[in-house]
């Protein structure tokens, strides 16, 4: 008999994750209530395991590592999904953000892995909209990034090829009728199971969707990092414009986006690419990380007939390829928590 | 035989004159495409004839006050369409801002009309949210402002209690059936009739609506105007919180939120009231005003059973009802252009 799966949450794990486990031959079901708050939806589409790493986090850097390997053949079966393989540049705007950029660089050749220092001058001949402020940075033509929107359509499409069937609303591992759930719900993960609770939380976080005009600079070719006064930013370029991120906070599930959130944004950003001042500003939106204690996934069997694929943070785009993967072989090996 | 009238224009000027005409006894239609950029549906909602005055606008200062004087009772007649009577501050945050509201209370003074100099400290007695960085001000409890949107759909229902009927389209004079036609179409009037197209020009601008929240400060009672680095800013409370506004270009039908509009009018606001940092920024808006040569109306015979109701500027909401009541005496007298 044929074993059946039902996944919870529409996000792009469970959809990798349903796609690859219905493609293996198994009876998907997929639970989404279609929430737009959801970590991938909102995000920005960074395939980033190099700029996203830090000392201490060398196991999610092999992690990322090895699952953006899998992303160009993951992104060519898919079709279309705007994956961009120009590279990324992290910049600095003042000597602190260049020291805190020197480090980096030196914990990553430690690690055996290239990131090559450029002047600010260099940085602007790759990418001419860059502004005055730019000191220097890395360039990391390894780190990608996706059309994470393009790319959610384009799972359900190949998810319905494989006869995933769609509910469009929330369920419980206990109310649904299936051999194995599959908890893949983000942020949301915590309430459906109590190994989950105490382990998941939501993270905040808020961006804005900038689409170039006519008559102002094009948007970069590769997206760029930044660390302006202490504040995280980074600009995604898109096919017709910019998605700028991402603020963080532990604020639970508050949806709103905020005055404060969004003038740091866009201050940030253009203190990077001055240009995008007339930019048109398309959308702001928060959305939901799933953070884990320690910024690694959760991937594994709960109890019988329950696994978890969330706890992704930051880093769910990324995972996804190598999470369905994961969450197939354990399917395969059956296996207790 | 009833006189037909049909008002092309869904604004406030278009509505309340259609009110104004069908309660007289006249059967009206009014055309109106529902269009979301008008100026009175993205306007703050100042009725604040003494803060907009300047020197040489003496005429306009003349007639908002007239119509300000009708507000009360227009208001009343309408129901519950958010009349706040709590009056403006003007305010400034250096000497050269306090110097042109100096300029400004002497000008007022000179005409006979009040307005208080209050210093800093005076300013946050009455409004304890207004930043350090407010240094004085006037005070000008004659400026009033009303919520623009309720006031539409009280006006929409005003009038289809008057039987008038709606086509939700676009329409020429030339192309409707009709004794008389009025052109209210705001900035969309100039291509309505050739005497109207060297005259009025769309003047975009662009606000942002913040709500409040728990555990952020409340609003202000009192609408508060700024002049931040030269540029000028006003926040207008509402029910659930404020609008900001508003930048101002010359560029035509540009309908784009831009980058640098929405930073500019987050960053005056807070510098006036820095709470709003944690308020939600609930939407972000570009409308247009219909400018005219010397900011004042057009309100006049265009040639025989043609009238326009159009060039308001800045000041629609404010002069509704002195129009409606101005077109009505013209249809009254007949007359030609």
């Amino acid at each position: 008999m044929v074993q059946r799966v039902t996944v919870l949450g529409g996000g792009v794990i469970g959809l990798s994750t349903a796609w690859r486990v219905a493609a293996s031959g198994r009876a998907v079901t997929v639970f989404d209530d279609g929430c737009r708050t959801a970590g991938s939806w909102v995000a920005g589409g960074m395939l980033a395991p190099v700029t996203e790493s830090w000392p201490g986090e060398e196991e999610l850097l092999d992690l990322g590592s090895r699952s953006l390997a899998r992303w160009p053949a993951f992104a060519a079966e898919l079709g279309d999904v705007g994956l961009r393989t120009e590279g990324t540049l992290a910049v600095a705007l003042d000597s602190a953000d260049l020291g805190v950029l020197d480090q980096l660089a030196g914990h990553l050749r430690g690690l055996g892995r290239e990131a090559d220092r450029v002047t600010g001058r260099e940085l602007r001949a790759l990418e001419p909209g860059l502004g005055p402020r730019v000191r220097g940075g890395l360039s990391v033509p390894g780190d990608l990034a996706v059309d994470n929107r393009r790319l959610l359509s384009a799972l359900r499409k190949a998810c319905a090829a494989h006869d995933v069937r769609f509910e469009p609303r929330r369920a419980t591992p206990s109310t649904v009728d299936a051999d194995v759930v599959v908890i893949a719900a983000g942020a949301w993960s915590g309430a459906l199971h109590p190994a989950l609770a105490p382990v998941i939380r939501p993270v905040k976080g808020e961006i804005v969707r900038l689409a170039g005009r006519r008559g102002a600079l094009p948007p970069p070719t590769r997206t760029i990092r930044a660390h302006v006064e202490g504040r995280a930013v980074y600009l995604v370029p898109k096919d017709d414009g910019l998605v700028v991120g991402a603020t963080q906070y532990e604020s639970g599930f508050d949806e709103a986006v905020t005055v404060g959130g969004v003038r740091d944004l866009l201050g940030d950003a253009e203190a990077v690419l001055p240009g995008i001042a007339e930019y048109e500003l398309v959308e702001s939106a928060a959305g939901f990380r799933a953070g884990s204690p320690d910024n690694l996934p959760v991937i594994g069997w709960l109890e019988p007939g329950v696994l978890a694929a969330t706890g992704h943070h930051r880093n769910g785009l990324l995972l996804a390829p190598i999470t369905a993967e994961k969450v197939l072989t354990l399917l395969r090996e059956g296996g207790t928590p």
